[in-house]
Parts: structure tokens; C-alpha cells; sequence
């Protein structure tokens, strides 16, 4: 199996990206690494006789201040373009990336394309589960589209179940819809549809609508919404979970009982963050084109790196994009 | 200056509503309350000889579970119904109820109505900024509309503007588009569309995008977003918070080293909890209806209703829905 990864992609590339190659390599032994970007770049964190890892020159930076479009139409010979065209061409079989969102989500759809059949592709990422013993839930769309229809809702359920069902091992995962309230007859017109669309199909296990509130404590194994909302929700959660620990930080440092008690807590709060780390479970991934592509956030460390080419990894064992190909042309 | 009270919305009706409203009294010297509901159990909770409290005595009671628009036609004896109309003939100056949201917006369009000349009223909320000395940010619209034009949009913008102006003292209030990017270009249709129509309307002070994450730290003081979108946003905080809260408690109770540190922050945990709690800060408001109408949670308790009855009176004495009528009339 061979990853491609975009090796100068991100706020901590190259170093933090080949480090967590490195660090994923000693694990996935039946993988190859195919590294693409700048060669001396590169060569600064290898040793020469590395085995298991290939280098592709690429000259090019898709920085993450680029245009999308503008960048991947423009900058034939980056790092990004190059592993996309790899994964097309089937020299190799999933990419990693930690760069520009934006220009991977181009490259995913115009490069790699997307599977016959499908309108449109997701982004899916795993909450944490809080208080279930390191459950997730599976959320899809967090951002691939800006414009969702009742069809796209309805295919983001399908790949939802696909992916809990592939990488999670969960049999007949229970999905339900993001909506302004949990009756059936809520939300816009759209949500209104889907609802009616979801509940008709007998292939998925569909249980309602569910509310935001919920997502994290509900039963549910697969939370099915549109990309606008999904972004907004995705950004939410982290926004108040980061703003809720800092403001807790700054209690403790009020004075010194409170500091007393922040460092009896420390194993406590080392726990909660590390339930809140996201990048833990590894990264975001855009389904729905012809071959995995997996997205680790732009600050993403060496652990966060090397969990998402596991990822990557489990997602080429799984055989789920050539599983969705079938379903797909079936339906067609 | 009158407050027509529902005495029998929420989930500690009519006992919590009639305790907040006998604390609001005791502040809220120039106002008299008059009370909706049966009669007998609402004099449970008060004395004979109580001066500035009136009761109109209301056999029907809208439940949380009443379907909204049926309820409000056919329960024309509820207390809700029966202090709308209190409101809309004049008889009292603002209305407050923790009861159905959806049956009160419904009797907020239809009974006491929109001001002309605007057309989507919106549901206000302010969130409290972390680490902000106690800082707001007002967003809007939360929930009043599934579904939100450009121009409903523009209204939020200018209601946000208002409030800020005449509520909370700020002379130029800044005004934010939640979107899915900052970039001016991000978003579905209706967002570009918005962001163009904020950014030319010369009395506005609009400051461009701002992503989900960024809404309890930023220094905006108006998030302007569609129903849809702002529901989501505001049930993902609350869901988040409380999650997250949760989480540490259970962390915190894990062993006796914990158990101590907890006790040792309880302070400090006890200060995040009021900066957390939206019902100190008063209810949310449905704003661009004739008169103010202010709504509290369905779980308010004494205080929580006390400071929404507080807001309530605010609203009368700004006298913010003469001044958007005007507004409104003279944009026509």
C-alpha cells in the first residue's frame, strides 16, 4: 500500500510532517510513504538509507493564504497537485494533508474526482463522545459544500453509514438529522424534505431529527447535515470547548488555593484534553471522491500527523471508497 | 409602565414565575404585573394584601408540548394568549414568558405583530465573552425563522445595531455575518449576497465575516446569522458547555487527590457556572414585533425570571420598539 503525503503542508511542515511519517511508519510496516515537496526541504529530517519512504520533488507551496482554484489550476509542480495526480493515476492509493483545506477539497473533486453516481462529496470528522467511554459520533458534511439540497442530505447519510460501518465496525449505525427541533415537521424546506427522504429509505436505520445540543450525549452513531451548518457546528464545539478551558486556566491562576487545586487536577484535566483533542482521533476526511483523502487540521503535531496516516491506512484496508463505487453505480 | 406576566409557561410554572416576579418587584419600582392564569394556583404563592400585582384570571394553559400555531387558535382562554392581547391593545407595555417558544412567537406575529415595514421580527440572544470582564456578544437571529432571506438578514443587522444601541449603551455597535469563512467570497448564496448588502449600507458598522469559533472571543458586538444557522449555534455552545462541564466533574470525582482539588476550585467553578448560566443575563428577545417580548427558558428558575422581568422593563423604558418603528417607517 503506498500513502501519498503532502509533505509541505501546514503551519508545522515539513518537520512536524515527516517526524509523524517516521513515527507512523514503525507502526503501518506494510506501507509505503511517498513523500512530495521540496527535496532538501525534506532531506533536513531523513536519514539517508530510510526504507519504506519514496521522495517526489515539488517545487511548488500551496500556502494556506492561497485561492483554492486559483492555486491547484496554477501551481502544477506543488506538493498538493502532484500527490492528487498520483492518487488519480493509481500510483498511489490514499493522500494525506494537513495544508489548505480549500485547495484539497479542489484537488479531491477536480483532480481526483468524484465516485460515478454521487453528486456530492463530504467532509466527515468524529466528535468525542463525552461520558461514553471514548465513543464517537460520525458528522458529515462539516464544510465540503457551502449548499447543500435534499439529494446531497440524503447521499451524506449513505456515506455516514459507509463509514461507520467500514472503519467504526458498527453493524446498522442509528443516523439522524440536524435540525432546529426533534418533531418531524421542523426546520427549513430542505430539512423538511430530507427528513421525509431519510425516513422513506429502508436500507438506512434512521431515527429522526436530533438538536445540536445533543449531538454529544445522544445514542446516535451518525449525524447527517448540511455543509454551512455543519461547518458552523464543527466550529462552535471547538470554539467554546477552547474558550471554556482557557477561562477555567484563568481561574486557577486567580490565586494560590485555586492554583493548589488546578495542580491536584492536572491528571483530571490532561484526560478532558485529551477527550477534546479531535487530532487524537485522527483527522477529517473527504468522502465520496475515488480514493481516500484524509485532512489533518493546519497546526497538527507530529501525534496528530501520524494518527491520520493510520487513518489513512485503515481507510485503504477497508476497501470503503470501492465499496461506495458499487453502491453507487448500482443505484444509478 | 405595565408587564403582562404568563404565569403558567415553563417547566416551574406558575410557583418560579410568581417568586421572580415578587423579587423583580422589589427593584422595579414604577411597574405594575399583571398576571395570566388560574387565578387559585397562582394566589398559592402570594399574599391578599400584594400592592402592583393585578391577575386576569386564564383557565386554558399552552403546554411545551402544544403544537405552536394550533394552540394559539384554539386556546383563546390561555394565559399566553389572553397577555398577548393585553399587549397588542395597549393594556400592558411588554410581555414576558418562559413557556412554548413556538407558541409565543407565534402569538408575537399574529396577535401582537411586526412592525410595519419589517419583515422577519428575530429571536436575540447575548453570549457571554469569556474572559471579557463579563462582555456580551448580542447574536441574532437564534430561532425566530427555519428559513432567512438577504433581506431578513439586513433586518437581523439593523435589530442587532438597535439593541446594542439602546439596551446595552454601545454608540457604534460592530456588526459581524457569521459565515463559514472571513474571506468576503465565503459562503452559500444568501451569505455572499448579505455580505455585499451589510457591507454598502453606510449605517452600519460591518466589519465582514467571522467563523462559528470565533464568536465568544472576538471584539464584535453583533453576530448577524440566518435562524437556521444561529439555533444550531447557540443549541452546539449550550451542548458543548455543558458536556464539557460534565466531563470534569466525573474527572473530578474519580479519586480523593481529585475530590480535594475539585473542593479547592469550587470557587472558581462556581464563578465559570454564573458566566456560563444565559439566565443571568436575562432572556432571549423577540425583537421587531410592536412590543417587547421577552422569553426565558422553560427550566428558569426565581432568578432567571426575576432577570428577565428586569429586561423586560429596560426594553420598555429604552423605548427601542418606538424607535425601530420609526426606523422601519421611514426606510418604506
Amino acid at each position: 500500500m503506498k500513502i501519498a503525503v503532502d509533505a509541505m503542508g501546514g503551519d508545522n511542515a515539513p518537520q512536524a510532517i515527516i517526524e509523524g511519517v517516521l513515527k507512523a511508519k514503525a507502526t503501518l510496516l506494510d506501507v509505503e510513504f511517498v513523500l512530495f515537496g521540496q527535496q532538501e526541504q525534506i532531506m533536513k529530517y531523513l536519514s539517508d538509507d530510510e526504507d519504506r519512504i519514496t521522495i517526489i520533488d515539488a517545487r511548488e507551496v500551496i500556502t494556506m493564504e492561497d485561492e483554492p482554484v486559483k492555486s491547484i489550476r496554477k501551481k502544477k509542480n506543488s506538493s498538493l497537485v502532484l500527490a492528487s495526480e498520483s492518487l488519480k493515476n493509481g500510483e498511489t492509493d490514499a493522500l494525506f494533508s494537513s495544508g489548505n483545506s480549500g485547495a484539497l477539497l479542489v484537488a479531491g473533486l477536480f483532480i481526483v474526482g468524484r465516485i460515478p453516481g454521487l453528486d456530492r462529496p463530504a467532509m466527515i470528522t468524529l466528535f468525542p463522545k463525552f461520558n461514553k467511554n471514548n465513543g464517537f459520533v460520525t458528522v458529515l458534511d462539516v464544510g465540503a459544500n457551502a449548499e447543500s439540497t435534499v439529494a446531497n442530505l440524503h447521499e451524506f447519510a449513505v456515506l455516514g453509514k459507509f463509514y461507520c460501518q467500514y472503519l467504526l465496525k458498527i453493524s446498522n449505525p442509528k443516523i439522524k438529522l440536524l435540525n432546529n427541533g426533534t418533531e418531524w415537521d421542523k426546520g427549513d424546506r430542505i430539512h423538511k424534505e430530507a427528513y421525509q427522504i431519510l425516513d422513506q429509505d429502508s436500507n438506512l436505520n434512521f431515527l429522526g431529527n436530533i438538536e445540536a445540543r445533543d449531538i454529544l450525549n445522544d445514542e446516535t452513531d451518525v449525524v447527517v447535515t448540511d455543509g454551512f451548518t455543519g461547518n458552523a457546528v464543527l466550529k462552535t464545539t471547538e470554539g467554546t470547548a477552547l474558550n471554556l478551558m482557557s477561562a477555567i486556566k484563568n481561574e486557577i491562576n486567580h490565586n494560590f488555593v485555586s492554583k493548589l487545586g488546578g495542580m491536584l487536577l492536572k491528571k483530571s484535566f490532561k484526560s478532558i484534553y485529551q477527550q477534546l483533542d479531535y487530532e487524537k482521533h485522527g483527522g477529517a476526511i473527504l468522502l465520496g471522491v475515488k480514493k481516500p483523502i484524509i485532512k489533518a487540521h493546519g497546526s497538527s503535531n507530529v501525534d496528530s500527523v501520524s494518527q491520520a496516516l493510520i487513518q489513512s491506512h485503515d481507510m485503504v484496508k477497508s476497501e470503503i471508497t470501492n465499496n461506495l463505487t458499487q453502491y453507487f453505480s448500482e443505484m444509478q
